[in-house]
């Protein structure tokens, strides 16, 4: 058993430090944020900080990483008010990792990572086209975490887009049709197969699987 | 294709509104979350909100919901301080859903789903015994979302314990082999595999995979 305390964690070497911290908790969901800057050129990053933070009415939350160098995502949602949100797959998980690269901000991340823009209605912010769930969100609200000085934005969903076969009629989305994958930290891709979907559980009750 | 506008969100079905809004996002971490109220009875409850918020120092947030009812996880944080974050595995995922079921606050949900406490060190909140990935955090800040009254809470990691077996001489910790598994909004349990894991991605150049 490997153990580890406060003042040995802050002893490690960075880049060991980094990679288990970011792994400690579990696997996380990738998603890839688009946006747009003052001049029009899009922006595209993948996050694994996607967070649920209300359904009615509905909001999402990212955690954007502190502002001591240029944050491209962060400040196109505080300039532009609006970004999308959308799922990263098996099939373009290396094309959204390589959006991780720091890329100069007059090119798009469109183009240098072979991922295709989708603009959809008169929605500002760009949508990747070969995800397969899209979301559009508008700047809600932000809080500055004053313990390390990383930033909570919130942004409330405008609208949804998912393919009819994996929404089923309960509302319930099949994640694994859709190929959708887990990271591990900033480097490691999971795809994920469905163990089972249970009932609401109660005291005392055995919960039945759904499917 | 299925889309679904602000407007048309708002106006869904309740619970097919709560599964839809839940899972939209992707895959996301299953932690269970461990602390003792103030006379002592310890409580356990699954999270799939734990967010990486830095790791010099280490912190880790989670998110709770409207205390429009009572949330024995934050105000046991909230009394005690301190609170354990334990991956949940394949093996005991049907414990760890037992654990969203509302008990009262005068019994023990680690007795109720069947997982054993385990106490360590001098450390106040209880871990779960059966968890590979076990942390022990303090308190730190929080933050009220005002867009819908639910709470960020942020805690600092003072311990981690996990296997050896999982844990690589460069700090990656390879999660697949504990069987750590993905979730899916609330009630949808995903295994993984992994598919890849990359070098740091740089502009125009191509990263190779590690392992």
């Amino acid at each position: 058993m490997a153990k580890f305390n406060l003042k040995e964690i802050l002893e490690l070497e960075k880049y060991y430090r980094i990679s288990l911290l970011n792994k400690i908790s579990g696997l996380k969901s990738a998603n890839l944020i688009g946006t747009r800057n003052e001049n029009g050129i899009s922006n595209l990053a993948i996050f694994n900080s996607v967070t649920h933070i209300g359904a009615n009415p509905p909001f999402l939350g990212i955690i954007v990483r502190p502002l001591l160098v240029e944050r491209q995502t962060y400040s196109n949602i505080k300039t532009g008010k609006y970004f999308t949100i959308n799922q990263v797959t098996e099939q373009i998980h290396k094309q959204a990792h390589q959006s991780s690269a720091k890329y100069e901000n007059n090119v798009s991340e469109f183009e240098e990572c072979g991922l295709k823009e989708e603009n959809i209605d008169d929605f500002p912010a760009p949508f990747v086209k070969e995800s397969p769930i899209k979301i559009g969100l508008s700047y809600k609200e932000e809080h500055l975490i004053t313990a390390n000085n990383t930033i909570l934005v919130i942004g409330k969903i405008e609208q949804i887009m998912l393919p009819d076969k994996a929404l089923k009629q309960d509302g319930d989305i099949e994640l694994d049709s859709l190929n959708a994958i887990a990271v591990g930290g900033l480097d490691s891709y999971y795809s994920c197969n469905r163990i089972g979907r249970y009932e609401y559980a109660r005291p005392g009750k055995e919960f039945k699987k759904i499917d």
